[in-house]
C-alpha cells in the first residue's frame, strides 16, 4: 500500500525565527501590520509501507534521524492513504 | 478581531525541487526507500482585521506582494479566529 505523509517542522518555542521576523517587518513596510510571522518547513513523502502503523513509525524514525533536529524543531506527521 | 492564518508555499508541479530529491537520496543512504519527497514552506501569521473576509483578502495580498512568487508557486491559505 502506498501512504502520503505530511511532515510539518516547527521551531521549538523560544527559539528565534529571523526569517519570520524579516517577513513580519517587510509586510510592516508594505503597509500590512501583523501581529506576528512564524515559518515552518513542510515535507511531502510518498512511501510504501505494508500497514499505516508501519508507514507512520518509518516517517516518525526519519524525522528523527535526518529531517528534524529534535534539539530546535517539534516535528508533526499527518498520514493518509496515497490517491 | 484577531485572525490566525496558514499559509503553505508549494513549487508549481514541474519546477525542480532539489532540496527534496537530496532528502529523498539521503533518506535511500539511511535504509529509508521512498516514492517521493517533496518540500513546501509554511508561514504562520497573526494578525487583526474586522472580519474574517478582509483577513483573508490581506492574507492574499500579502502573498501575492511578498511571501509566494507566483512564477513558482501555488499557494493556500487556511485562516482561522485566533485562541
Amino acid at each position: 500500500m502506498q501512504y502520503h505523509a505530511e511532515v510539518t517542522i516547527e521551531l521549538k518555542s523560544g527559539m528565534l525565527d529571523p526569517e519570520g521576523t524579516t517577513i513580519k517587518r517587510a509586510l510592516g513596510h508594505l503597509g500590512y501590520q501583523t501581529e506576528s510571522v512564524a515559518t515552518a518547513k513542510k515535507y511531502m513523502i510518498e512511501l510504501d509501507a505494508e500497514s499505516a502503523g508501519s508507514a507512520k513509525q518509518m516517517v516518525d524514525e526519519m524525522c528523527q534521524k535526518l529531517i528534524a533536529n529534535p534539539i530546535i524543531h517539534n516535528y508533526t506527521i499527518e498520514l493518509g492513504e496515497s490517491k
